[in-house]
């Protein structure tokens, strides 16, 4: 099978991508097909599993200041889940998966990594238009929150991969997408998607 | 005009990838042309030119562990006569120029900024294939080479540019050459380059 993993900053259009890509390709997409299938596999709602998915749940909580903590069970059980939903949905046909850890859970089957980025200027651009944030949110609140998501994915990341989330030793290709529309990006990176599958 | 900078790590293929590239569009590459054309307007010789413009040369020398340092006028005249033949060159063609701070150099003309890199078991292959080093040469030697090389690229690249070199911020794609042939990814990234600079 055929994997690209889709890793990104938030804001920066990566889902978008990589559901254009998949389309192009021909590949499966898969995004809340992981979220419904966990939800068959544990006992937690799909908001609280997304949440985990993404990055915004602590895998252990410390107390005060001492270095005493608690594991974050139901985190724990949702990880778990989705390492067996993403290696199952893989075996099942070509397919993209953004973000969800799908590059660490599937590095074994070599998928083709890519992680892609953006500016502050584009971002702020991007979350105005998908109205995420409320209307009035400024400049400075719209790039706080995405570092904050940011930071999630990262220390998520960071928990169980050796390289750091954004290292670019971690992807095969990084792709900036300032200044330019996904759209336009698309027949050059399936070309390079299919020169990366079929010659290696 | 169309301009492709390529900035990269030693013994990534960088070299080899802007020049099939350039073939693939069309484009002038421009490598030596730039070494042959600093030549003309300086009173420096080819060697001394070339590792200049590779970062080989640092532009002043500290005394000592005084704070003292006087400038070292040949390597900032070669790189003002580099900044004038460069942008002299990117005017005439489209073009694809590798390394030499073109992506400083040519900032303004918004060139699509790529970042070439690859993992050490490959960098490794490619210098013994190339033959740079003697042949008893050790994987470490190597390796130690190729960091050495680098770190004075980044250095004369973060002395002039307000991004550091290697940081995704600063390109606008970064391809890891790991695991690939280099010709392989050239019609994705043929297509690429004409979607990048169609449609923005």
């Amino acid at each position: 099978m055929r994997i690209i993993t889709i890793s990104r900053e938030f804001a920066s259009g990566g889902r978008e991508l990589g559901k254009r890509l998949a389309e192009a390709l021909g590949f499966a997409y898969y995004d809340s097909e992981i979220i419904n299938e966990i939800v068959k596999h544990t006992d937690y709602d799909a908001g609280f599993i997304d949440k985990v998915s993404d990055g915004a749940v602590s895998f252990n909580f410390h107390y005060g200041r001492t270095f005493g903590f608690s594991i974050n069970q139901p985190a724990i059980d949702v990880l778990a889940a989705q390492h067996k939903v993403i290696t199952a949905l893989s075996e099942k046909r070509d397919c993209v998966i953004v973000g969800r850890m799908g590059d660490i859970i599937l590095a074994k089957k070599n998928p083709l990594k890519i992680f892609v980025y953006s500016d502050p200027e584009n971002k702020i651009k991007r979350c105005r238009e998908r109205g995420e944030l409320h209307s009035e949110a400024t400049d400075r609140q719209i790039l706080r929150k995405c570092r904050q998501i940011d930071s999630g994915r990262k220390k998520t990341h960071d928990t169980f991969a050796p390289i750091r989330w954004g290292d670019r030793r971690g992807y095969n290709l990084m792709v900036n997408t300032a200044g330019i529309k996904i759209a336009d990006l698309i027949p050059g990176l399936k070309e390079y998607a299919e020169g990366w599958f079929d010659k290696k």
